[in-house]
């Protein structure tokens, strides 16, 4: 049993609030566990230098905390410059969505993701990453629907779940304070399937044996269904 | 009548939610309309350099707004460097704020405002003020409680409005429509007496006279008072 | 009678000497008492990417303190990055000229003003708005004279001065003591009718009442009053 | 067969040639293949503020690559702002180091690695911790020789090899030309007994199944064998 | 006979106007022909920290043009970062300068120079040199009229001026026109006495024989020489 | 006799490698005792906007210290941004290089010179040069054969040599330890006649006599002409 009550293989309650913002393409709202995340997907029609006359579209993901989504405030980027842990995830995401967009669908657009934490609980980036797919995915319904696509361009259902040992235990979705404490740590970017987009994972403390990631691999599949399921039927309803 | 069915002298919809992060000393979401801003207070145990050994606190303020605030995307300040009217906006929040505190009274800490706007729809440095002085008035009560503060340094209530004048007619409350449209824009900050904080008015494509001002202060007269009764109902049920 | 032996209602000697610098399209050195201020207007023929091709020009202004305009020295802009301070004020001297100047005659080019304190004694951006209309005027003059325009943009003549409180009273044109005494800190900029461009005023200790704006109105429109005369003798002598 | 005459679990020749800068506490010349990174360590008496007083030691790093380390020259990063990607590196090669050492036994120093990458033909970012761990092994030495450190800090021996699908091929060691058509990238850092320090892989292209992980993670047990092997003898001879 | 009645080895008009600013410890206005530069001494009581307690101080510069000093106007540093140029500049005023004082006289104090380039016609550089040595003498009778310092830390005095080839003739003190033609720029940092403080040649468009550069040097000798006569002659009457 | 063995009149062992990197279009290692700088030489079709549509070419350096170049480690200009030293250093390696080229057969192109120092022992600005010279002599002919110059653009050699008074006497080619208690620092850049590209001259300590100059003049004369003999040698082997 977790401080919080959960089983090591439970993920946090999880809340998608689609539509949240009013002017963008595509936004949610999402919750994880006391991490929330504002998701939203801008779309500019303009590409970068490298893919111009190409055809082909891009997706790339800015990823910032709001300066009190965390326990001390932490000083905002624009004082301090973009921090390396910011670029990281924001890479992360970028790289993931586009793992499963056929980008010659989008034409010569650019779909920004913004991923902005309001409060941080832990597991900020695998929030982000599933609650981006969401957004995603109702742009590119609203495209379609206003003609400006002419076919859906999302091959793949996409979600992200971090796992970890606490203790000596390998836990599914770590909390703030369980990730504190954290010996190992792995994030895990699936799609519906169970295919690998990302692995990135850590020894935080002492290198570790691959029984250990065998473990967290299969909570991981775990959690990647459960998002899965729970994106499915917010996409139905919004 | 104007476009959103209010009249000339009619704020918009005011809803003040308390208590809306859960780390920070004191926060609220303000929504104005479809204007929402995350205000929020966090306290350091230090003072900027020029009240160091004084024994006197420091209220300090940011703005800023998320990328898809805006009916464009708006690139962020990290990457573009903080904008001047961004500086202008949290001077004008800080000095404001600063005007009906006793700041002999919060020790040697400084008192972060932060203000975040989630959606701009006109009114964003106003909604920021009204807010901003919620959050601090929770900050102070929490703090009260705690001990850390013997007294409330809190010596009046604060609210702020928008005023200006469309097509001729002078209106209280603009949204983001009225407001590229306006002829002139003024910002009245004032207590719940009616004293004057700060003013700040603006001739956005003619030189006016006074007896413009004249009819825009008593709107804003009327406007203040309003928002301070629903600040009162609000730190009362919370 | 003030310490410099003014009375309340008078503002410091004004020197203003045009054609100050040798390449601007219109310059002038703007002395306010002790305050001295470089005002320099710069023609481009260009105008920013929301104008082009809209037949229309720009006016923009730069705001700057020379190092040791003030009584300690202080750290150049490029070594800092532009201060909130400075921003505040060079939107200010732009949004006020703009609101004088018939943009639809400009051609499309940006009229670059440049206010450069070269000693700072208080008042140094209403010192710069009452320089920067002058150095204005003769550009547009020496653009007349070559052709470049075929008729004044110019519709009003422009000024600006501070008011404050200290110690209980109210007083024009504050000098630099004065300043970091004042209870209240205001600043009208008015044609030479007296009608409004811009009110700024702030309560630096405390709320104060509408009375004590009435009385610092009627010594701003006084003080107006006087310099745009003297503008005026000083254009009829270039 | 791949067109530089490797079997696809081959890797490129290593070259690690130690004592390669004067100055620095240890340092080496990374080459594998036609990838060349000159890696050095830096010892200061000091450590960040939060190891402050705590008696603990800290390992971080820095990365960046020469302006024509690649084929089309890249600008500075003290011109353009440090990169994300760059950012990406360095943090996995400070966090690889720091799992294999014992902090505590560094003292209140900081050991910093510069990874600075003369020619890049692929695989930089597995030759520079490969590279680095030696250097700082050699620092290790030097400073236990010269009684500055009472016991080898250094728990684990590390390398790190890439991996990658091409072409539906599963191969170890990239170089740039196989790199930029990969459908799959992985980077395994590892120790000498196979234990994990971290894992990084990303699908290209298309999510791919489980069994080419496995594929590509016995091809890195491979790689980093002979790898620490090559650390070894360089160790012995230097 | 030159385009503005010079002879070859004719310096232009000098004038150079002390006490211009009030709150400086030392300044002057230099004016060399049309070049007009302000120059000022600020006196910190605080050195870098390589010269903490050794009982030394120190003397910087920073050079910067006003933005429309320049024939076309010049985007500030604050907006585009300080420039190579500038740099260039600022430690050539600053290397010339330490090196006619006795620091060890001087306290544990920064004496910060500012040449601020008001009118750029051509020998802004060597025009701050002259005035920032006036500047400094000033500031140093003041602090030891003050009793700041016990004894006068000049040990020699300090001039400079420009030397250049224009079409196969050489020219003293070069103003803009020149200067822009000339094959060959040359500035001279000399003593009253004729000894070397610095020597900046440079060949624009061709490598040139040591005997143009004996030429250049019977110039600069003579433009020295006039230029400390009228030193003295400012420091006798200021 | 020196320290190092040197008489005072003796360059340090010079080796020049050619063909350094693998990618520039001419490189090398520049080695002068234990100063070691890499020379790259990089090729863009695209010239600097005030060269646009005139057909001429241009040469632009870029100069860099590799963290532990030094004694102690540097901080990365990438962190700290570029130091006026690097400005200084690379200024003067660009105009070196212009002088000595005929621009106008360049074509529309410019060409960049790295030189990133490895290790810092003296002299690395007089080091960058001559070596940049030899990388860009080797890219000129590798253009030239590939048929994309028509003519040699090279109009002189060139390389560069320090001098320097250590405890009153004078010496060529200072290394570091030297060059820390110098009392002068010169830097000669001159062609294989010895005719004079670029001098710079700095008192560290005293101004000096013309006679030191003139002993200076002569060590680097004999100093250029043993390098351009190196350079020739490295040139024709290559």
């Amino acid at each position: 049993m977790r401080k919080d009550g959960r089983r090591p293989d439970q993920i946090r309650p999880v809340k998608i609030t689609p539509h949240y913002l009013k002017y963008a393409e595509g936004s949610v709202l999402m919750e994880l566990g006391e991490t929330k995340v504002i998701c939203s997907v801008s779309v500019e029609d303009k590409v970068p230098p490298f893919l111009k006359d190409t055809g082909m579209g891009w997706i790339t993901a800015e990823y910032a905390m709001l300066p009190r989504s965390t326990h001390q405030r932490t000083p905002r980027e624009s004082a301090t410059g973009k921090k390396g842990r910011s670029y990281e995830i924001q890479r992360l995401i970028g790289r993931s969505l586009r793992a499963v967009v056929d980008l010659a669908l989008l034409g010569e657009r650019t779909f920004w993701i913004d991923c902005d934490v309001m409060q941080a609980d832990g597991g900020t980036r695998t929030a982000s990453i599933t609650g981006a797919w969401v957004a995603l995915a109702l742009a590119f319904r609203k495209l379609l629907k206003e003609g400006l696509l002419a076919q859906n361009p999302m091959k793949y259902q996409l979600a992200a779940i971090s796992c970890g040992q606490v203790g000596g235990e390998v836990l599914l979705d770590l909390n703030y304070d369980e990730d504190s404490l954290a010996e190992i740590d792995a994030n895990f970017v699936m799609t519906a399937e169970g295919h690998i987009v990302e692995i990135q994972t850590t020894a935080e403390k002492e290198p570790f044996p691959w029984e250990t990631f065998e473990k967290m691999k299969n909570l991981a599949l775990k959690g990647i269904k459960e998002l899965t399921q729970i994106q499915q039927k917010v996409l139905e309803n919004a």
